[in-house]
């Protein structure tokens, strides 16, 4: 494969914009690892990230492996002690410690917030916005997606638990002070999930990306809801595709927003060897469950040290976009480490889509 | 374990009660290697079983494994052939054929109305009532649940195909001659959904049983729907218990109906090594999402002949019952090969629940 994104994409000379150095921990006992796949949208005039931060727990002895997670019973969070040296655990993946009997995470994430006036430079909260508070959240939450309709702001995300599996919630806020849980939204395994920003003929819409175990499964789909709470009507949309740079699956990325061509959508594809990059699709404007186009390189791809090396390299990966003057501003989180910034102009989206 | 299920349950002398070679083949190249898993109702006075009928494709050769599956791009069945020696493709269980690139299923299943007049000797159709018609049925529709909601009949089904993984659909009828699809309404992997009777506090609820792959979950979980179309407040149920007659997984069984102690289950437990058995859970009459009481022995395992040899023995598996003149009609299949039939008074469950 050699696919050479020919796209005029312009990322940030001074990227990385964030990095885990930024952002004070939630906890004196825990580190921040990871500062990336930031919700984005724009608030009282600012630019406002909502980052997931993920911590791990210190550890000053190597041969222990400690892992972090919310105790929903307790009520607080607890720390497990492993034996890097046990040989019937797995520690292969630096983000699984795999016993026989259940799967850990090495990091629990929650969310920040971070504001900007001028789009790359950040003032970062203290304090998280959310933190794991249920039984479906004991592994942290996940990758948020911001959606805009009316004066509401409808977070998504996955909320990981060894006991539900991979969930996705909605919160509601209108002042990014306090937040309101409206409980789970799709079964597991199910995330990636981008809600649009108004309803089309009647009905709100929303990509998702279920996981089906039993024909190792990982595509796009669409639901349709009346109330953004119960979702329904679902319907397969797209696949990776053989020989091109999202073979191995894909999943929607960013809020979906409206153009004259139709809605578009910037989402990740990985390859099977899991090089995660972004690519656009445009989709009906009456029926966004139809692909209009998609593209056959990518528009933008791990390149830069930032997005090759890290906690989990080689990955781009975002949960926003804004689309402003024309301009698409990526925020994306780069080798699971960092949040990097890029910019294109949507016509050159239009070009790579051939529309 | 040592559980003996001292229930008095009684179980039809003449069981099974209908076989595959009570069935016609919906084609002439097709076999019935099953009939079983059925919806059950009443429907003009009669009782109803929209049966599980499952076809293989008739092999003159023992050295070639015909597959069937319904190929929506041409719109018709097609079989694919593969050699039973091929190294590279895997058939040690009987219901698929895993090959390197695709999993098959030796059968493809469709549905079959039968009636009775005394509940036990059936008039069984012609012709299928349903087929699979699209993309997400490709490898058939299975294990049908009914609920009748005013003067409709609500079907939910789960829908196979190597696109979609296992989701579930619903359809609806009047008359049991024409049905209307509904489309999908749970994202795979997801099965077992069974649809209550009537409306709780204003809102419809439905168990189902989400798959978490990277969790490895089997749960039974709750939903609540506005219209039975769009389904959201996801909440978990139950799961499997450790040396229990259910620790392998668990999943709703029949479509549940009210008693005056709350509502009641009949679900369905597997062991670890695969033993599928029945048993009860009551849960509170305002919010069904919470369990009352639990079989911590099963109301029935598999015992006699036809529960334990078949295409998959040692299953009692059901998708209905009748409640009636304070009787459980439990309509199940047994060794996914056969229909049988027995029957429970309710003051039995209550005692098997300790209520």
């Amino acid at each position: 494969m050699n696919q050479k994104a020919k796209i005029n994409i312009k990322r940030y000379e001074n990227n990385p914009i964030i990095t885990p150095g930024d952002v004070k921990p939630s906890r004196p006992e825990f580190k921040v690892e990871c500062v990336f796949n930031a919700g984005v949208t724009r608030f009282e005039g600012d630019v406002l990230l909502l980052l997931r931060v993920a911590e791990s727990a210190i550890s000053n002895d190597k041969q222990v492996v400690k892992v972090p997670y919310y105790d929903y019973m307790k009520g607080e969070f607890v720390i497990e002690n492993f034996d890097r040296n046990d040989p019937a655990n797995d520690y292969s993946d630096s983000r699984y410690v795999k016993t026989p009997k259940r799967l850990y995470l090495t990091s629990v994430s929650h969310f920040r917030i971070a504001r900007s006036k001028d789009g790359v430079n950040f003032v970062i909260d203290e304090k998280p916005a959310m933190v794991p508070a249920n039984e479906y959240e004991m592994y942290g939450i996940e990758d948020p997606r911001i959606t805009l309709i009316g004066d509401t702001y409808y977070i998504n995300y996955s909320s990981i638990s060894y006991i539900t599996g991979v969930t996705t919630c909605l919160a509601t806020t209108k002042d990014f002070k306090t937040f309101e849980r409206k409980g789970v939204i799709f079964t597991p395994d199910n995330k990636d999930i981008c809600i649009f920003p108004e309803k089309i003929n009647g009905k709100y819409y929303a990509f998702n990306r279920p996981a089906s175990a039993e024909y190792n499964r990982r595509d796009m789909w669409i639901a349709e809801s009346p109330d953004l709470l119960c979702w329904g009507n679902h319907r397969y949309v797209m696949t990776a595709r053989d020989d091109m740079w999202d073979n191995g699956r894909v999943g929607c990325s960013a809020v979906p927003f409206k153009t004259e061509k139709g809605w578009l959508e910037i989402y990740h594809g990985a390859t099977k060897d899991n090089c995660y990059s972004l690519g656009a699709s445009l989709h009906d404007l009456n029926d966004p469950g139809k692909v209009i186009a998609r593209s056959t390189v990518p528009i933008i791809k791990p390149e830069e040290d930032y997005e090759l090396y890290g906690f989990f390299g080689n990955v781009i990966f975002n949960c926003g976009v804004l689309f402003e003057n024309n301009k698409i501003k990526i925020y994306y989180g780069a080798a699971d480490t960092v949040m990097a910034y890029a910019e294109v102009d949507i016509d050159e989206i239009f070009k790579n889509l051939g529309v």
